[in-house]
């Protein structure tokens, strides 16, 4: 069994990325600039918007942290993203989800210059990804992706399982991994109402489980030697730790892991990935590498 | 055994469209009207946009069909494409695919305006499809919606599986039938490098083929009591007809036909709907149902 450590691809990854922006830098090239407007003051959201500001500094982007209350109105909402949609030194940035209820999320992201949507959330980066041309792919399919390809993970032909169908995690992925060009694999997209849930998990070779319900995926459910990502990453109550709670994956990791001949863990597996993505796509964005 | 009557029900949608015309022209509104490029003289194109003329008259539409050489430059076609987006009278166009191999069908499909582009290919229409939000819908996957609506074939946690991965089919069709609001099925796409497509259609409650290989589906391959559809419509040589070939399905009709619950014929399943569902879009872009 391989353990695939994403807090070490991550680190890997901004390194290289480091590396391609001192380049840039040192020939006289703009240092990639991404910007993330925090609305209001969620747990989760201050943690991973802090996290981004710290890949930045890591991947030597510069960062723009913009925040406001959670009275903001969505007028005034839409007004900065379309300031951030003008302004030249911003290569990309990103909103932080979820909004407060008196604001339209889908209105905002629809709001974003799609050239600047670094976290491919906006139609037509996920039109552009459905039909296979170069986009932002929002990042924790893209992370999925980065480390079936670096950990050499056979996916070609196999049959792929995905657990939910939620727009960020389990339809993207879908239709990554059934493309030619990504995973060329045969997809099964299973959730909540699906009859064949565990007979489907149990013929996969690969199973994506993103349905945010801690130990879901249960041994009895993996064939031997299929390959698990846990996307999960819901927040149970631990009196032990300090925070007051630890981050628990789709999958019952103690039972499954013994099993599978790659398996993510949480954390550390897909979480670091994702935020590691967005900083690659907001070097794309640097680059001009899909749009103008 | 039902089979289901594409023609009959294509029918029946027009006579409701040309009623919903009447109403709304007998009211002071005006006539929804489609218009359609073709370039060259591809046999199967010119047969498509007689059909689409034809349907817009039995639907009470104005239609315009603008034809040019296949030695029309990029640049004209592109700017005859901005002339329509830029046309009030026109509520939506098509441009009839494929084009001449020196102009990049992907360029005209995004120089479409999204609000007009009744086909549902533009990245908009695609990505706002993909996260469930109101949009034109691609005809052919439209159109499979609607006979296993109309027909009551159940679908809701059910298997269904999709042969071919095509961005006009397959795709869209695997997206339509895992969302919630449409199939609510559990949803696997099975392509050329599939290792389990026959166990995967053995299992299936639903098959929609799409492959485009004529008499793929066998009897071996099917449940006993499965729905299927067949989009396949290959044009095989057929010297006892005056055209000289006759449309096969993807679908081994003769032996599957018995086994099953629900299954279209081609032709007069799928195909007729297809025309019927732009005709659906095009009063869409008439009454400004999903945009402006």
């Amino acid at each position: 069994m391989v353990l695939i450590d994403g807090k070490a691809t991550a680190a890997q990854i901004k390194a290289e990325i480091k590396e391609e922006v001192d380049r840039i830098v040192s020939n006289g090239g703009k240092r990639p600039h991404l910007a993330a407007i925090l609305v209001g003051h969620d747990g989760g959201s201050e943690t991973y918007v802090k996290n981004k500001v710290l890949a930045c500094e890591a991947c030597g982007f510069q960062s723009t942290l913009i925040r406001f209350e959670d009275d903001i109105t969505e007028e005034a909402l839409l007004a900065e993203v379309d300031r951030l949609n003008c302004d030249e030194s911003v290569d990309g940035f990103i909103v932080q989800l979820p909004l407060p209820k008196h604001i339209s999320e889908q209105k905002v992201i629809e709001a974003i210059d799609y050239r600047k949507d670094v976290d491919g959330f906006h139609p037509i980066n996920v039109g552009r990804m459905a039909i296979g041309l170069p986009c932002y792919v929002s990042a924790t399919p893209k992370g999925i992706l980065e480390l079936l390809r670096r950990y050499n993970v056979p996916t070609s032909g196999r049959k792929c399982v995905i657990l939910g169908r939620s727009n960020i995690v389990g339809k993207p992925m879908a239709q990554l991994m059934m493309q030619k060009q990504y995973g060329d694999s045969t997809v099964t997209v299973c959730h909540s109402r699906s009859a064949t849930l565990k007979k489907e998990c149990q013929e996969a070779d690969i199973i994506i489980a993103a349905i945010g319900k801690p130990g879901f995926l249960t041994a009895d459910m993996v064939k031997p030697g299929a390959a698990i990502i846990d996307v999960g990453t819901t927040r149970v109550p631990d009196p032990s730790r300090k925070s007051g709670f630890r981050l628990s994956g789709d999958v019952d990791f103690e039972h499954v892991a013994p099993l599978c001949s790659f398996i993510t863990p949480v954390p550390g597996g897909v979480g670091p990935m994702t935020i590691c993505m967005l900083m690659q796509n907001t070097l794309s964005a640097a680059k001009k590498e899909f749009y103008r």
